[in-house]
């Protein structure tokens, strides 16, 4: 089943709802499938074939809504690329996925210029702008059919090649398939959000950055969906738009924007339309998520996911984010929950044994969600979907009650004189200090013990300490050993446009 | 995925929430999740293989309940065989099937026992009580390890083999797969009915008759099952248990029973703990469900499947079901809503063409949850998957939202000079009349028009009418050449175990 289906239902179901709206623009089903049809009838005339990739990169819009349910109905595939990658890394991407059509924001015509000569296998440039020798988006539109497009697909059809960088090495796609994401969809209706015709749903993040596809349960339901420009996050703005809109789901949120959010006055909105607001990403400080809770209310569902398995391999409930719950209430807190239903997941060694209960191994899941491989890199594939499990390269533990506890990536486990921290631990700690607003801690190469703890401080606004009281402090709740050796404070901490703390980057510059 | 991992999963995150209630008998997750295992493990200890079948014939109880998990655990199929069916027909389904093993219930050894000489396959007779030399069931489980089941099968593996009794010749067992299974689970948790941990689901049809099923979803989200006695459904105890158990949702009801609970002073009862009543099965009339609306309030949902693709064709949505809307709700009231997010619908002609909308046609529809084909059939498969489409036999049309809107069976259309009327609007009709509690119409040889229309009708208690009277009435309100040329007046009319009325046993006595 074309994952696009649920476009096509939905402006048949429910025509005069509103499917979209940005800034003062808005858009009912049967609208935004008119110009969908238009524009995947443009994709088939100008010669697209099955599976073709369909590269975006754009800030949220309309049209970039517009180009992904375009491309599925025609039975092309989407490649999201991360507005705030260098120009190089697009064109690495673009060529990688060997695109033939390249959809771009009028923004980015300088970087896109800058790469022009390297995108060589794109056949077709369209943007909103008409810049650079491109097919003018609207022109596209203007000259196309309405008639309605659905392709039939082989389920196991790619449909997202989303990028993600990896560790090591050039970024590798993930290749999500039709039957990937309608199950995606499926599941998180039937897990995560409860959704109706009549809910409101609030886009912040970027949608190239992966949460596009959260625009696909709410499509299904013939929902609305309110776009927010993503160039930075603005919490004044979110909040505005809840009240403003009724807003009564944010399908997602990473835990840095919860955190912003929580740095602004909220009692001077109303927010009493919310139901839901989903997050995950990244671990959330536990008293980060209490104060949430205490402010937001009980509205709160975590997800853990990843580019390979988007969305969904575990949800902790929104019943259980309480804050004045039982002692194993609380502990959960900081879970990510409990496998999802079409999910298994298991821990193992490095031997791919799977470990007993409450010891800490690699996560690895399988089921419905999970990619079918990395394009164009058979080893990479093997090697991750070894055994037939996603290796999420995530490091946690299992609970007797099946609760997944991340601990940390694979990749930043510091081992200091052969005793492995985890950073995430060490953080948590210094988050409880009155005087720390953010904190993120790597392992630095040390001669003696292999590496040692260091710190990264971001202080509240006029607070103060020392480099000494903080390691004390952590002295007095850690075993000795994970304490930080040395503390650097700084103003701000490096983040991907997600906001997700880029640990690659402090440990450049250690 | 094996679908019986559902109930492992729930015993891990919820052992301690009760699964299952049966008169005074309490089951947590974690007992019989130990239950199940042990029964699993004898299956295993027999020599029972992957996807051989187990035939269950008992009435609704834990052991029933026990058996469909275990089958499925240890990776075996499950034949649910309709305990009102004939010793003759039970004794064709379990040679059909080649089941290996038959569970049946204690109330049961008679007929058995009458055809105990023709399931000569069946190697593993187990049966609540220890006659006709069956295993007991209760001594397989004491002598067997609880430890934990839960077999590696293919998606595709059969999980589910159900006997539909079909037009003409044998019933044809449709079988149905893990994944069929799962994706029925997951889609109606995710457009049906909202399962949290604490729901409590009333189960009153005949687990046996295909409801069995309708623990699915309940189970997956670790819920309470509360388990009725099915021998008859009994209006005055499905209210009590609702009041007694602070029922939150009843998973499948059919439109009789709806009229059942209708006849009954239901104001007697604290019925406020409902969020759900599930429907389907057969059509409701407009009158009964607006009568039921008033009584039980926002609470019901339509859904339409059959045994080729059980509970999952179409929904109408809880919040669609209301007395007080707009002209266009209230006829929405009549349709079987729109179809679910991983099922297509087509109306199509004799030739498989797809017809325009509002034209009356053969429902046909593919997607997840359709069976894989009918067991040892392959011509009746290819007939009925036909093009990849499960030709449902049943006609209607869809309007031009989507909608659905069944008219009759394919084989209950009354040909009568040329002219193709359905049962359903004249029996819709007939309801309007005041005299009359039930209605059932059918067409009958007719040397001249081929065809006649004959009406079989079910009085008011202490109400009256003549046969002139009714066809008045119809004349009335119909095309004449619809009305019926006799009206036969019966104390009640042949229903199946699950409350369909039977139009065949009609025919037969015309």
């Amino acid at each position: 089943m074309n994952i696009g289906s649920i476009l096509t239902k939905s402006a048949k179901h429910y025509p005069g709802n509103w499917a979209l709206i940005y800034r003062d623009k808005k858009f009912s089903y049967s609208e935004i499938n008119e110009r969908v049809n238009k524009l995947a009838n443009a994709f088939l005339n100008l010669g697209l074939q099955k599976c073709d990739r369909v590269s975006i990169f754009q800030y949220n819009c309309p049209q970039l809504v517009e180009t992904l349910f375009a491309s599925w109905k025609a039975g092309l595939a989407v490649v999201p690329i991360n507005f705030r990658l260098h120009p190089r890394e697009v064109a690495y991407i673009i060529e990688d996925s060997e695109s033939l059509a390249f959809v771009f924001g009028k923004e980015f015509k300088s970087s896109i210029q800058s790469i022009r000569n390297e995108i060589t296998r794109v056949k077709y440039l369209i943007s909103t702008s008409n810049s650079l020798g491109a097919v003018d988006y609207e022109e596209l539109l203007a000259n196309s059919e309405p008639n309605e497009v659905l392709k039939e697909v082989n389920e196991n059809d790619l449909a997202w090649l989303f990028y993600t960088s990896g560790t090591t090495g050039k970024p590798k796609g993930a290749m999500l398939t039709h039957r990937n994401l309608l199950a995606m969809t499926i599941d998180t209706l039937a897990e995560v959000i409860h959704v109706n015709p009549e809910d409101v749903a609030l886009h912040v993040a970027p949608l190239t950055h992966g949460s596009g596809l959260y625009l696909l349960p709410i499509v299904a339901r013939g929902a609305t969906n309110i776009i927010l420009e993503s160039k930075s996050f603005n919490p004044e703005l979110v909040l505005e738009a809840i009240e403003k809109h009724k807003v009564t789901i944010i399908p997602f949120m990473v835990p840095t924007q919860i955190k912003m959010l929580l740095d602004v006055d909220t009692t001077k909105y109303d927010l009493s339309s919310l139901k839901y607001i989903v997050y995950g990403g990244a671990p959330i400080h536990p008293e980060d998520l209490k104060e949430a809770i205490r402010k937001f209310g009980q509205v709160f569902v975590q997800i853990y996911g990843q580019g390979e398995s988007p969305m969904t391999i575990s949800c902790l409930r929104r019943e259980e984010h309480v804050i004045d719950g039982t002692e194993l209430q609380l502990k959960r807190l900081s879970s990510a929950g409990i496998p999802r239903i079409n999910i298994e997941v298991k821990i193992v060694d490095e031997n791919d044994k799977e470990v007993p209960t409450g010891v800490i191994g690699e996560i690895v899941v399988r089921g419905d969600t999970v990619m079918k491989g990395y394009w164009k890199r058979p080893e990479a594939t093997d090697e991750t979907l070894k055994g037939g499990w996603l290796h999420t390269g995530d490091l946690g533990y299992v609970d007797k009650y099946g609760y997944i506890y991340i601990m940390d990536r694979k990749k930043d486990v510091i081992i200091s004189g052969g005793a492995n921290i985890y950073p995430r631990e060490v953080e948590d700690i210094i988050m409880l200090h009155p005087a720390v607003h953010e904190v993120a801690v790597i392992g630095i190469p040390d001669p003696l013990w292999g590496e040692s703890v260091k710190a990264f401080v971001v202080l509240r606004k006029s607070a103060r300490a020392t480099e000494e009281e903080i390691i004390e402090f952590c002295k007095k709740h850690l075993a000795s050993y994970k304490k930080p050796k040395s503390v650097e404070f700084v103003k701000s901490l490096p983040k991907s446009g997600y906001g997700k703390i880029l640990k690659r980057e402090l440990k450049r510059i250690g």
